[in-house]
Protein backbone atom coordinates (compact mmCIF):
# COMPACT_ATOMS: atom_id res chain seq x y z
CA UNK A 1 0.00 0.00 0.00
CA UNK A 2 1.32 3.65 -1.18
CA UNK A 3 -0.11 6.31 0.38
CA UNK A 4 0.36 9.86 -0.77
CA UNK A 5 -0.68 12.64 1.32
CA UNK A 6 -2.48 15.27 -0.62
CA UNK A 7 -2.92 17.85 1.78
CA UNK A 8 -0.08 20.33 0.10
CA UNK A 9 -2.04 22.14 -2.41
CA UNK A 10 -2.44 24.97 -3.77
CA UNK A 11 -6.50 24.95 -3.96
CA UNK A 12 -6.60 24.11 -0.52
CA UNK A 13 -7.10 27.52 1.36
CA UNK A 14 -4.84 27.02 4.06
CA UNK A 15 -1.78 26.57 1.69
CA UNK A 16 -2.93 29.33 -0.53
CA UNK A 17 -2.78 31.46 2.49
CA UNK A 18 0.33 29.75 3.45
CA UNK A 19 1.77 30.20 -0.17
CA UNK A 20 0.79 34.01 -0.13
CA UNK A 21 1.86 35.05 3.05
CA UNK A 22 4.83 33.22 2.34
CA UNK A 23 4.49 31.28 5.69
CA UNK A 24 7.07 28.00 4.74
CA UNK A 25 6.54 27.01 8.80
CA UNK A 26 3.19 25.98 7.97
CA UNK A 27 3.96 24.46 4.60
CA UNK A 28 6.61 21.93 6.99
CA UNK A 29 4.19 21.37 9.81
CA UNK A 30 2.30 20.14 6.98
CA UNK A 31 4.96 17.79 5.38
CA UNK A 32 5.97 16.61 8.50
CA UNK A 33 2.43 15.98 10.27
CA UNK A 34 1.29 13.86 6.41
CA UNK A 35 4.65 11.52 6.82
CA UNK A 36 4.80 10.97 10.74
CA UNK A 37 0.69 10.15 10.08
CA UNK A 38 2.14 7.38 7.42
CA UNK A 39 2.24 8.89 3.89
CA UNK A 40 4.33 7.36 1.69
CA UNK A 41 4.49 10.02 -0.78
CA UNK A 42 4.21 13.94 -0.42
CA UNK A 43 1.82 15.49 -2.82
CA UNK A 44 3.02 18.90 -3.67
CA UNK A 45 0.46 20.89 -6.45
CA UNK A 46 0.34 24.62 -6.77
CA UNK A 47 -1.23 24.35 -9.98
CA UNK A 48 -3.59 26.88 -9.14
CA UNK A 49 -0.48 29.63 -9.05
CA UNK A 50 -0.92 29.96 -13.30
CA UNK A 51 1.81 32.74 -13.30
CA UNK A 52 4.15 31.52 -11.00
CA UNK A 53 3.90 28.17 -10.48
CA UNK A 54 7.50 27.22 -11.09
CA UNK A 55 8.79 29.13 -8.73
CA UNK A 56 6.48 27.96 -5.89
CA UNK A 57 6.77 24.76 -7.18
CA UNK A 58 10.66 25.36 -5.92
CA UNK A 59 9.82 27.11 -2.73
CA UNK A 60 7.13 24.21 -2.04
CA UNK A 61 9.49 21.20 -2.75
CA UNK A 62 12.81 22.78 -0.63
CA UNK A 63 10.64 23.19 2.54
CA UNK A 64 9.37 19.75 2.30
CA UNK A 65 12.45 18.15 2.02
CA UNK A 66 13.40 20.35 5.17
CA UNK A 67 10.84 19.05 6.81
CA UNK A 68 11.31 15.57 5.81
CA UNK A 69 13.45 12.92 3.88
CA UNK A 70 10.14 12.05 1.90
CA UNK A 71 9.89 11.06 -1.71
CA UNK A 72 7.48 13.67 -3.68
CA UNK A 73 4.75 13.20 -5.84
CA UNK A 74 4.86 16.49 -8.20
CA UNK A 75 1.66 17.14 -9.40
CA UNK A 76 1.32 20.20 -12.07
CA UNK A 77 -0.61 20.18 -15.77
CA UNK A 78 2.19 22.15 -16.27
CA UNK A 79 5.43 20.11 -17.46
CA UNK A 80 7.99 23.05 -16.57
CA UNK A 81 6.35 22.87 -13.17
CA UNK A 82 7.00 19.26 -12.97
CA UNK A 83 10.38 19.44 -14.44
CA UNK A 84 11.10 21.97 -11.66
CA UNK A 85 10.14 19.71 -8.59
CA UNK A 86 11.76 16.85 -10.27
CA UNK A 87 14.69 18.22 -10.90
CA UNK A 88 15.16 19.56 -6.70
CA UNK A 89 13.62 16.19 -5.21
CA UNK A 90 16.56 13.82 -3.74
CA UNK A 91 14.96 11.49 -1.24
CA UNK A 92 13.87 8.38 -3.38
CA UNK A 93 12.79 7.83 -6.35
CA UNK A 94 10.27 10.89 -7.07
CA UNK A 95 6.62 10.43 -8.86
CA UNK A 96 5.03 12.26 -11.91
CA UNK A 97 0.52 13.20 -11.47
CA UNK A 98 0.52 12.28 -13.77
CA UNK A 99 0.72 11.25 -17.35
CA UNK A 100 -2.23 10.60 -19.88
CA UNK A 101 -2.83 9.08 -23.32
CA UNK A 102 -3.84 12.56 -25.00
CA UNK A 103 -0.80 12.92 -27.50
CA UNK A 104 0.62 16.38 -26.69
CA UNK A 105 0.27 15.52 -22.57
CA UNK A 106 1.88 12.27 -23.40
CA UNK A 107 4.66 13.34 -25.58
CA UNK A 108 5.76 16.48 -22.96
CA UNK A 109 5.39 14.01 -20.03
CA UNK A 110 7.30 11.13 -20.78
CA UNK A 111 10.49 12.16 -21.57
CA UNK A 112 10.43 13.64 -17.97
CA UNK A 113 9.14 10.06 -16.66
CA UNK A 114 12.61 8.62 -18.21
CA UNK A 115 15.10 11.41 -17.52
CA UNK A 116 13.93 11.35 -13.73
CA UNK A 117 13.21 7.86 -13.95
CA UNK A 118 10.28 8.55 -11.96
CA UNK A 119 6.90 6.47 -10.82
CA UNK A 120 4.43 8.06 -13.10
CA UNK A 121 1.05 8.33 -12.22
CA UNK A 122 -1.33 7.25 -15.77
CA UNK A 123 -4.27 8.85 -15.74
CA UNK A 124 -7.48 7.26 -18.10
CA UNK A 125 -7.70 9.90 -20.54
CA UNK A 126 -6.89 10.88 -24.17
CA UNK A 127 -7.87 13.10 -26.56
CA UNK A 128 -11.17 11.79 -27.08
CA UNK A 129 -11.86 13.22 -23.64
CA UNK A 130 -13.21 12.39 -20.11
CA UNK A 131 -13.95 8.31 -19.84
CA UNK A 132 -17.77 7.60 -18.87
CA UNK A 133 -17.59 3.30 -18.79
CA UNK A 134 -15.12 0.79 -17.68
CA UNK A 135 -14.45 -0.25 -21.28
CA UNK A 136 -13.61 3.28 -22.37
CA UNK A 137 -11.12 3.33 -19.83
CA UNK A 138 -9.52 -0.23 -20.35
CA UNK A 139 -9.10 1.28 -23.66
CA UNK A 140 -6.79 3.85 -22.68
CA UNK A 141 -4.79 1.38 -20.22
CA UNK A 142 -4.13 -0.99 -23.02
CA UNK A 143 -2.22 1.85 -25.12
CA UNK A 144 -0.46 3.63 -21.94
CA UNK A 145 0.31 0.10 -20.66
CA UNK A 146 1.65 -1.21 -24.14
CA UNK A 147 3.60 2.55 -24.93
CA UNK A 148 4.82 3.38 -21.18
CA UNK A 149 6.23 -0.61 -21.63
CA UNK A 150 7.79 -0.14 -24.46
CA UNK A 151 9.39 3.38 -23.74
CA UNK A 152 11.29 1.24 -21.36
CA UNK A 153 9.24 2.56 -18.05
CA UNK A 154 9.14 -0.56 -15.50
CA UNK A 155 5.08 -1.79 -14.96
CA UNK A 156 6.31 -1.44 -11.20
CA UNK A 157 6.77 2.39 -11.98
CA UNK A 158 3.13 2.79 -13.61
CA UNK A 159 0.11 3.76 -11.51
CA UNK A 160 -3.23 3.55 -13.24
CA UNK A 161 -5.75 6.27 -12.11
CA UNK A 162 -9.06 5.23 -12.84
CA UNK A 163 -10.17 8.81 -13.15
CA UNK A 164 -13.57 9.08 -10.30
CA UNK A 165 -16.34 10.92 -11.21
CA UNK A 166 -18.85 12.17 -8.57
CA UNK A 167 -21.74 9.20 -7.97
CA UNK A 168 -23.99 12.20 -7.78
CA UNK A 169 -23.88 12.62 -11.87
CA UNK A 170 -24.16 9.12 -12.42
CA UNK A 171 -25.79 5.97 -10.19
CA UNK A 172 -22.57 3.57 -11.93
CA UNK A 173 -20.07 6.48 -11.39
CA UNK A 174 -18.65 4.16 -8.61
CA UNK A 175 -19.02 0.95 -10.65
CA UNK A 176 -17.73 1.65 -13.43
CA UNK A 177 -14.42 2.62 -11.82
CA UNK A 178 -14.42 -0.99 -9.27
CA UNK A 179 -14.98 -3.04 -12.45
CA UNK A 180 -11.99 -1.25 -14.39
CA UNK A 181 -9.78 -1.47 -10.88
CA UNK A 182 -11.10 -5.51 -11.26
CA UNK A 183 -9.55 -5.49 -14.52
CA UNK A 184 -6.43 -4.07 -14.24
CA UNK A 185 -5.78 -6.12 -11.05
CA UNK A 186 -6.39 -9.24 -13.26
CA UNK A 187 -5.02 -8.25 -16.64
CA UNK A 188 -1.87 -6.23 -15.88
CA UNK A 189 -0.70 -8.02 -12.61
CA UNK A 190 2.48 -6.10 -12.02
CA UNK A 191 1.42 -2.53 -12.53
CA UNK A 192 -0.53 -0.34 -9.76
CA UNK A 193 -3.29 1.67 -9.07
CA UNK A 194 -4.04 4.89 -7.67
CA UNK A 195 -6.66 7.19 -7.26
CA UNK A 196 -8.05 10.62 -5.19
CA UNK A 197 -11.00 9.58 -3.26
CA UNK A 198 -12.80 13.25 -3.02
CA UNK A 199 -14.31 13.01 -6.47
CA UNK A 200 -16.41 10.24 -5.82
CA UNK A 201 -18.67 12.13 -3.35
CA UNK A 202 -19.32 15.87 -4.39
CA UNK A 203 -22.87 16.97 -4.63
CA UNK A 204 -23.78 14.84 -1.88
CA UNK A 205 -23.69 15.19 2.14
CA UNK A 206 -21.44 13.44 4.39
CA UNK A 207 -18.53 13.30 1.96
CA UNK A 208 -16.24 12.15 4.51
CA UNK A 209 -18.31 9.09 5.24
CA UNK A 210 -18.60 8.16 1.27
CA UNK A 211 -14.66 8.77 0.18
CA UNK A 212 -13.90 6.40 3.40
CA UNK A 213 -15.94 3.73 1.96
CA UNK A 214 -15.07 4.29 -1.11
CA UNK A 215 -11.90 4.06 -0.18
CA UNK A 216 -12.25 0.28 1.21
CA UNK A 217 -14.89 -0.68 -2.14
CA UNK A 218 -11.52 0.06 -4.46
CA UNK A 219 -9.04 -1.94 -1.98
CA UNK A 220 -11.27 -4.09 -1.77
CA UNK A 221 -10.87 -4.50 -5.64
CA UNK A 222 -7.45 -4.25 -5.70
CA UNK A 223 -6.37 -0.52 -5.74
CA UNK A 224 -2.81 -0.32 -3.70
CA UNK A 225 -2.75 3.11 -3.66
CA UNK A 226 -4.16 6.47 -2.62
CA UNK A 227 -3.82 10.14 -2.70
CA UNK A 228 -5.85 11.05 0.30
CA UNK A 229 -5.28 13.39 3.51
CA UNK A 230 -3.16 10.89 6.60
CA UNK A 231 -4.37 13.35 8.95
CA UNK A 232 -8.06 11.71 8.87
CA UNK A 233 -7.15 8.96 11.57
CA UNK A 234 -10.76 7.21 10.50
CA UNK A 235 -9.75 7.17 6.96
CA UNK A 236 -6.00 5.73 8.02
CA UNK A 237 -7.64 3.60 10.39
CA UNK A 238 -9.75 2.08 7.78
CA UNK A 239 -6.83 1.59 5.49
CA UNK A 240 -4.70 -0.57 7.99
CA UNK A 241 -7.94 -2.57 8.93
CA UNK A 242 -9.10 -2.98 5.20
CA UNK A 243 -5.44 -4.47 4.85
CA UNK A 244 -5.88 -7.07 7.39
CA UNK A 245 -8.85 -8.10 6.71
CA UNK A 246 -7.49 -8.90 2.89
CA UNK A 247 -4.88 -11.08 4.59
CA UNK A 248 -2.30 -8.17 3.26
CA UNK A 249 -0.72 -7.74 7.21
CA UNK A 250 0.84 -10.81 7.98
CA UNK A 251 -0.55 -11.53 11.38
CA UNK A 252 -2.14 -8.23 11.41
CA UNK A 253 1.10 -6.97 12.66
CA UNK A 254 0.17 -3.43 11.34
CA UNK A 255 -2.94 -2.77 12.41
CA UNK A 256 -2.06 -3.88 16.03
CA UNK A 257 0.47 -1.69 15.56
CA UNK A 258 -1.23 1.54 14.58
CA UNK A 259 -4.22 0.01 17.26
CA UNK A 260 -1.25 0.11 19.73
CA UNK A 261 0.02 3.77 18.75
CA UNK A 262 -3.63 5.06 19.71
CA UNK A 263 -5.03 5.45 15.58
CA UNK A 264 -8.43 3.97 16.75
CA UNK A 265 -8.46 5.67 20.14
CA UNK B 1 -30.43 -5.57 0.43
CA UNK B 2 -31.87 -7.44 2.93
CA UNK B 3 -31.13 -6.73 6.93
CA UNK B 4 -32.10 -9.06 9.49
CA UNK B 5 -31.55 -7.80 12.91
CA UNK B 6 -29.74 -9.73 15.13
CA UNK B 7 -30.32 -8.57 18.56
CA UNK B 8 -32.78 -10.69 20.07
CA UNK B 9 -30.38 -13.56 20.55
CA UNK B 10 -30.28 -14.99 23.99
CA UNK B 11 -26.69 -15.56 23.62
CA UNK B 12 -26.89 -11.87 24.64
CA UNK B 13 -26.86 -10.87 27.80
CA UNK B 14 -29.34 -8.36 27.75
CA UNK B 15 -31.61 -10.79 26.20
CA UNK B 16 -30.59 -13.96 28.34
CA UNK B 17 -31.85 -11.36 31.25
CA UNK B 18 -35.12 -10.56 30.24
CA UNK B 19 -35.84 -13.96 29.24
CA UNK B 20 -34.48 -15.23 33.01
CA UNK B 21 -37.01 -12.51 33.95
CA UNK B 22 -40.11 -12.76 31.39
CA UNK B 23 -39.33 -9.18 30.81
CA UNK B 24 -41.42 -9.36 27.79
CA UNK B 25 -41.60 -5.46 27.26
CA UNK B 26 -37.72 -5.50 26.91
CA UNK B 27 -38.27 -8.17 23.53
CA UNK B 28 -40.67 -6.31 22.46
CA UNK B 29 -38.67 -2.81 22.39
CA UNK B 30 -35.54 -4.06 20.91
CA UNK B 31 -37.90 -6.03 17.65
CA UNK B 32 -39.29 -2.50 17.17
CA UNK B 33 -36.36 -0.58 17.71
CA UNK B 34 -35.05 -2.68 15.22
CA UNK B 35 -37.33 -2.50 12.80
CA UNK B 36 -37.55 0.90 12.60
CA UNK B 37 -33.73 1.13 12.34
CA UNK B 38 -34.06 -0.88 8.98
CA UNK B 39 -34.16 -4.22 9.72
CA UNK B 40 -36.41 -5.96 7.17
CA UNK B 41 -36.21 -9.24 9.20
CA UNK B 42 -35.91 -9.83 12.76
CA UNK B 43 -33.76 -12.85 13.84
CA UNK B 44 -34.79 -14.77 17.27
CA UNK B 45 -32.33 -16.93 18.28
CA UNK B 46 -32.88 -18.71 21.64
CA UNK B 47 -30.38 -21.73 20.86
CA UNK B 48 -28.79 -21.43 24.34
CA UNK B 49 -32.11 -22.52 26.05
CA UNK B 50 -31.19 -26.39 25.81
CA UNK B 51 -33.66 -27.33 27.94
CA UNK B 52 -36.75 -24.68 27.37
CA UNK B 53 -35.94 -23.89 23.83
CA UNK B 54 -39.18 -24.84 22.13
CA UNK B 55 -41.09 -23.17 24.69
CA UNK B 56 -38.45 -19.60 24.66
CA UNK B 57 -38.79 -19.28 21.26
CA UNK B 58 -42.88 -19.36 21.40
CA UNK B 59 -42.61 -16.83 23.99
CA UNK B 60 -40.18 -14.60 22.15
CA UNK B 61 -41.96 -14.98 18.34
CA UNK B 62 -45.06 -13.89 20.05
CA UNK B 63 -44.41 -10.94 21.57
CA UNK B 64 -42.19 -9.87 18.63
CA UNK B 65 -45.20 -10.19 16.29
CA UNK B 66 -47.05 -7.92 18.82
CA UNK B 67 -44.61 -5.33 18.71
CA UNK B 68 -44.06 -5.26 14.49
CA UNK B 69 -45.51 -6.82 11.72
CA UNK B 70 -42.54 -8.42 10.84
CA UNK B 71 -41.39 -11.32 8.96
CA UNK B 72 -39.05 -13.08 10.89
CA UNK B 73 -35.80 -14.98 10.82
CA UNK B 74 -36.10 -18.42 12.83
CA UNK B 75 -32.57 -19.14 13.81
CA UNK B 76 -31.51 -22.46 16.10
CA UNK B 77 -29.57 -25.51 15.98
CA UNK B 78 -33.39 -27.18 16.88
CA UNK B 79 -35.63 -28.00 14.29
CA UNK B 80 -38.27 -28.67 17.28
CA UNK B 81 -37.59 -24.40 17.72
CA UNK B 82 -37.45 -23.93 14.01
CA UNK B 83 -40.78 -25.68 13.50
CA UNK B 84 -42.35 -24.16 16.45
CA UNK B 85 -41.11 -20.77 15.34
CA UNK B 86 -42.25 -21.22 12.00
CA UNK B 87 -45.95 -22.56 12.99
CA UNK B 88 -46.55 -18.88 14.78
CA UNK B 89 -44.87 -16.41 12.05
CA UNK B 90 -47.55 -14.69 10.60
CA UNK B 91 -45.76 -11.68 8.38
CA UNK B 92 -44.63 -12.42 4.98
CA UNK B 93 -42.62 -14.71 4.17
CA UNK B 94 -40.80 -16.72 6.92
CA UNK B 95 -36.47 -17.43 6.99
CA UNK B 96 -35.22 -19.80 8.32
CA UNK B 97 -31.43 -20.11 9.57
CA UNK B 98 -30.13 -22.51 8.90
CA UNK B 99 -29.73 -25.51 6.26
CA UNK B 100 -26.41 -26.93 5.83
CA UNK B 101 -25.49 -29.78 3.82
CA UNK B 102 -24.74 -32.11 6.46
CA UNK B 103 -26.95 -35.42 6.03
CA UNK B 104 -28.66 -34.99 9.22
CA UNK B 105 -29.11 -31.65 9.08
CA UNK B 106 -30.72 -31.08 5.27
CA UNK B 107 -33.15 -33.98 5.55
CA UNK B 108 -34.43 -32.52 9.11
CA UNK B 109 -34.43 -28.81 7.38
CA UNK B 110 -35.67 -29.41 4.24
CA UNK B 111 -39.27 -30.47 4.93
CA UNK B 112 -39.57 -27.08 7.22
CA UNK B 113 -38.31 -24.73 4.22
CA UNK B 114 -41.00 -26.77 2.12
CA UNK B 115 -43.88 -26.81 4.04
CA UNK B 116 -43.62 -23.52 5.11
CA UNK B 117 -42.34 -22.09 1.84
CA UNK B 118 -39.69 -20.53 4.14
CA UNK B 119 -36.53 -18.25 2.68
CA UNK B 120 -33.48 -20.03 4.00
CA UNK B 121 -30.00 -19.69 5.06
CA UNK B 122 -27.44 -22.01 3.21
CA UNK B 123 -24.85 -22.56 5.37
CA UNK B 124 -21.74 -23.62 3.48
CA UNK B 125 -20.26 -26.83 5.62
CA UNK B 126 -20.94 -30.27 4.92
CA UNK B 127 -19.83 -33.33 7.03
CA UNK B 128 -16.54 -33.03 6.09
CA UNK B 129 -16.61 -30.18 8.66
CA UNK B 130 -15.70 -26.28 8.33
CA UNK B 131 -14.36 -25.14 5.13
CA UNK B 132 -10.97 -23.22 4.90
CA UNK B 133 -10.69 -22.18 1.15
CA UNK B 134 -13.26 -20.62 -1.06
CA UNK B 135 -13.07 -23.98 -3.36
CA UNK B 136 -14.40 -25.80 -0.01
CA UNK B 137 -17.21 -23.66 0.27
CA UNK B 138 -18.00 -23.86 -3.93
CA UNK B 139 -18.46 -27.60 -3.22
CA UNK B 140 -20.83 -27.02 -0.50
CA UNK B 141 -22.84 -24.18 -2.76
CA UNK B 142 -23.24 -26.72 -5.77
CA UNK B 143 -24.51 -29.60 -3.52
CA UNK B 144 -26.98 -27.32 -1.89
CA UNK B 145 -27.77 -25.70 -5.10
CA UNK B 146 -28.59 -28.58 -6.92
CA UNK B 147 -30.35 -30.24 -4.02
CA UNK B 148 -32.18 -27.35 -3.23
CA UNK B 149 -33.48 -26.76 -6.20
CA UNK B 150 -34.09 -30.17 -7.49
CA UNK B 151 -36.65 -30.38 -4.55
CA UNK B 152 -38.42 -27.06 -5.64
CA UNK B 153 -36.97 -24.35 -3.17
CA UNK B 154 -36.96 -21.07 -5.83
CA UNK B 155 -33.26 -19.25 -6.28
CA UNK B 156 -34.72 -16.32 -4.77
CA UNK B 157 -35.39 -18.13 -1.36
CA UNK B 158 -31.82 -19.46 -1.17
CA UNK B 159 -29.78 -17.42 1.30
CA UNK B 160 -25.74 -19.43 1.13
CA UNK B 161 -24.02 -18.05 4.08
CA UNK B 162 -19.67 -18.57 3.39
CA UNK B 163 -19.18 -19.18 7.04
CA UNK B 164 -16.97 -16.55 7.98
CA UNK B 165 -14.21 -17.13 10.20
CA UNK B 166 -11.50 -15.34 12.42
CA UNK B 167 -8.74 -13.49 10.35
CA UNK B 168 -6.79 -13.28 13.84
CA UNK B 169 -6.58 -17.50 13.71
CA UNK B 170 -5.71 -17.08 9.51
CA UNK B 171 -4.66 -14.32 7.52
CA UNK B 172 -6.89 -15.44 4.66
CA UNK B 173 -9.98 -15.90 6.30
CA UNK B 174 -11.79 -12.65 4.92
CA UNK B 175 -9.79 -13.53 1.50
CA UNK B 176 -11.73 -16.67 1.12
CA UNK B 177 -14.90 -15.50 2.41
CA UNK B 178 -15.07 -12.57 -0.30
CA UNK B 179 -14.11 -14.86 -3.36
CA UNK B 180 -16.72 -17.55 -2.31
CA UNK B 181 -19.11 -14.21 -2.82
CA UNK B 182 -17.50 -13.16 -5.77
CA UNK B 183 -18.07 -17.04 -7.20
CA UNK B 184 -21.37 -17.18 -6.20
CA UNK B 185 -22.59 -13.81 -7.51
CA UNK B 186 -20.79 -14.99 -10.92
CA UNK B 187 -22.28 -18.60 -10.77
CA UNK B 188 -25.44 -18.31 -9.44
CA UNK B 189 -26.43 -15.15 -9.86
CA UNK B 190 -30.23 -15.31 -8.75
CA UNK B 191 -29.49 -16.90 -5.39
CA UNK B 192 -28.87 -14.70 -2.66
CA UNK B 193 -25.50 -14.08 0.09
CA UNK B 194 -25.66 -13.67 3.55
CA UNK B 195 -23.48 -13.35 6.34
CA UNK B 196 -23.01 -12.71 10.27
CA UNK B 197 -20.26 -10.52 10.28
CA UNK B 198 -18.27 -10.57 14.44
CA UNK B 199 -17.09 -13.52 13.77
CA UNK B 200 -14.69 -11.94 11.29
CA UNK B 201 -12.85 -9.85 14.37
CA UNK B 202 -12.52 -12.29 16.60
CA UNK B 203 -9.86 -12.10 18.55
CA UNK B 204 -8.65 -8.38 17.29
CA UNK B 205 -8.95 -4.87 19.02
CA UNK B 206 -12.02 -2.72 17.30
CA UNK B 207 -13.89 -5.02 16.52
CA UNK B 208 -16.93 -3.16 15.44
CA UNK B 209 -14.86 -1.01 13.29
CA UNK B 210 -13.32 -4.51 11.60
CA UNK B 211 -17.06 -5.65 11.24
CA UNK B 212 -17.64 -2.48 9.40
CA UNK B 213 -15.17 -2.96 7.07
CA UNK B 214 -15.81 -6.36 6.83
CA UNK B 215 -19.45 -5.39 5.55
CA UNK B 216 -18.22 -2.69 3.20
CA UNK B 217 -15.86 -5.72 1.40
CA UNK B 218 -18.35 -8.15 1.23
CA UNK B 219 -21.17 -6.02 -0.33
CA UNK B 220 -18.49 -4.52 -2.49
CA UNK B 221 -18.26 -8.05 -3.84
CA UNK B 222 -22.07 -8.85 -4.11
CA UNK B 223 -23.21 -10.05 -0.84
CA UNK B 224 -27.08 -9.00 -0.75
CA UNK B 225 -27.96 -9.68 2.72
CA UNK B 226 -26.58 -9.64 6.75
CA UNK B 227 -27.53 -10.33 10.03
CA UNK B 228 -26.24 -7.29 11.93
CA UNK B 229 -27.13 -5.02 14.71
CA UNK B 230 -29.14 -2.31 13.02
CA UNK B 231 -28.87 0.15 16.13
CA UNK B 232 -25.86 0.32 15.11
CA UNK B 233 -26.21 3.72 13.47
CA UNK B 234 -22.44 4.04 11.72
CA UNK B 235 -23.26 0.70 10.49
CA UNK B 236 -26.23 1.43 9.02
CA UNK B 237 -24.56 4.68 7.71
CA UNK B 238 -22.26 2.39 5.40
CA UNK B 239 -24.97 0.33 4.41
CA UNK B 240 -26.57 3.00 2.95
CA UNK B 241 -23.43 4.45 1.30
CA UNK B 242 -22.25 1.65 0.15
CA UNK B 243 -25.17 0.93 -1.63
CA UNK B 244 -25.26 4.35 -3.48
CA UNK B 245 -21.70 4.28 -4.30
CA UNK B 246 -22.15 0.46 -6.07
CA UNK B 247 -25.34 1.92 -8.12
CA UNK B 248 -27.90 0.25 -6.38
CA UNK B 249 -29.67 2.91 -5.14
CA UNK B 250 -30.82 5.22 -8.36
CA UNK B 251 -30.06 8.45 -7.90
CA UNK B 252 -28.88 8.04 -4.09
CA UNK B 253 -32.91 8.53 -3.06
CA UNK B 254 -32.31 5.87 0.17
CA UNK B 255 -29.23 7.36 1.07
CA UNK B 256 -30.36 11.00 1.10
CA UNK B 257 -33.55 10.17 2.60
CA UNK B 258 -31.64 8.52 5.42
CA UNK B 259 -29.48 11.37 5.60
CA UNK B 260 -32.71 13.44 5.98
CA UNK B 261 -33.59 11.48 8.68
CA UNK B 262 -30.16 12.27 10.80
CA UNK B 263 -28.67 9.12 10.64
CA UNK B 264 -24.91 10.56 9.65
CA UNK B 265 -25.92 13.18 12.46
Amino acid sequence: MLIIGELINTSRKAIREAVENKDGEYIKQIAKAQFEAGANYIDVNCGTRVYDEVEIMEWLVNLVQEAVEAPLCIDSPNPLAIEKGLSLAKYGQPMINSITAEKERYEQILPLVQKYKAKVVALCMDDTGMPETADDRMRVVRTLHQNLTAAGVPEDDIYFDPLVKPVSTGDNAGLEVLETVDLITKQYPNVHKVCGLSNISYGLPNRKVLNQLFMVQTMTMGMDSYILDPLDKTMMGFVYGSQALLGKDPYCMNYLTVHRNGLYA
